[in-house]
């Protein structure tokens, strides 16, 4: 199970906060483990990418329709990894209808949404958790707390500078190990590394 | 000069505010418009979309930076197009970096932008200027409000369920004169439409 792309969060029925993600990295990822055999269920939030072919894909809107779909395909899987960027802040009081211009300044609370990983490491069992940390500047320590606390058995460093580009230089985080850096010319290479990454946590746990 | 696409209002580093418009509407009429011989300049938000061939493109995140681009562009052209679906609310405070979703829950403003079209209206001249009114519903009084707040030649009404799609339903407006139905398979059909509804517009000027 791969997580991808953006999620929206609404404020009114027009306008939502989102981020820049395009979709690509969790693509690459779900094309790449097809390729190498895997049955993938790829969750995707909105994007102008198409699914690979030969990916069962899930399109998603919102953070927690992001969750419902991960949580089902989860069930069974050997492997999820959480590659979306969901939008974790969620504007309240949702809106009706699209409010002109001029009925602003309008003051807006937002909550935190969900955390699907988090989520989904209740009852985890022994299925691969791996996750990306969105870290300004290097971060390798946030990154680790993130990876104890949602219970992830790795995690992927990526730069906030990555986000909605074709590149990127990541680092590859497993506990008590030291990073593995990760710089790729392409998302491609990036989802193969990964991948390479990934194998011996789930021949671990035979 | 055709402006296309959302544009993004950041509340932080990664985070914004913006809407589903794919900047295909704008895109369509940039060709159409090129094909029938114009100079044209696309003032284009952030879109999947490449521009068409033929047309020069200026790259746009913000509303402020569209209506600098928009600016430029306008000066001197005889029609401008206000296809685009600029974010028309901004976030403040403008955070630096990421903070965690953990930060929240985060008390936000929502201040107006800058009314693109109306800026522009000031020292307009004889330069037409034909606007999109996106309505919830029918809406074809408050289009007609707008048209003649900005000071548009004429406005298009698009109905909401239309952002974001292939298709588009529409009614051409002109101050004093009835709305004219634009039914359209696709929004190429629709960006031809226009065009032959503008065309009057220009000629009436000489």
């Amino acid at each position: 199970v791969i997580t991808a792309g953006p999620t929206r969060e609404h404020l009114d029925d027009v306008r939502f906060l989102s981020n820049a993600s395009t979709g690509r990295m969790g693509c690459e990822l779900a094309r790449a483990a097809a390729r190498r055999g895997a049955r993938v269920t790829l969750v995707i939030g909105p994007t102008a990418l198409k699914p690979p072919a030969g990916v069962r894909s899930v399109s998603v809107i919102s953070t927690q329709e992001m969750l419902a779909a991960a949580r089902v395909a989860a069930a069974g899987a050997d492997l999820v990894i959480f590659a979306a960027a969901p939008s974790d802040w969620r504007p309240s009081p949702r809106l009706r209808g699209k409010p002109p211009r001029e009925a602003g300044p309008f003051d807006l609370r937002l909550n935190p949404t969900p955390d699907i990983a988090a989520t989904l490491a209740r009852g985890k069992g022994d299925r691969v958790h791996v996750g990306f940390a969105l870290e300004v500047g290097r971060g390798e320590a946030r990154a680790r707390e993130k990876m104890a606390r949602k219970r992830l058995d790795a995690i992927v460093l990526n730069g906030v500078e990555n986000v909605g580009t074709g590149g990127g230089h990541a680092a590859w985080l497993v506990a008590d190990e030291q990073a593995v850096p990760l710089s790729t010319a392409s998302k491609a290479r990036l989802a193969g590394s990964l991948l390479r990454c990934i194998e011996p946590l789930l021949l671990d746990r035979e």
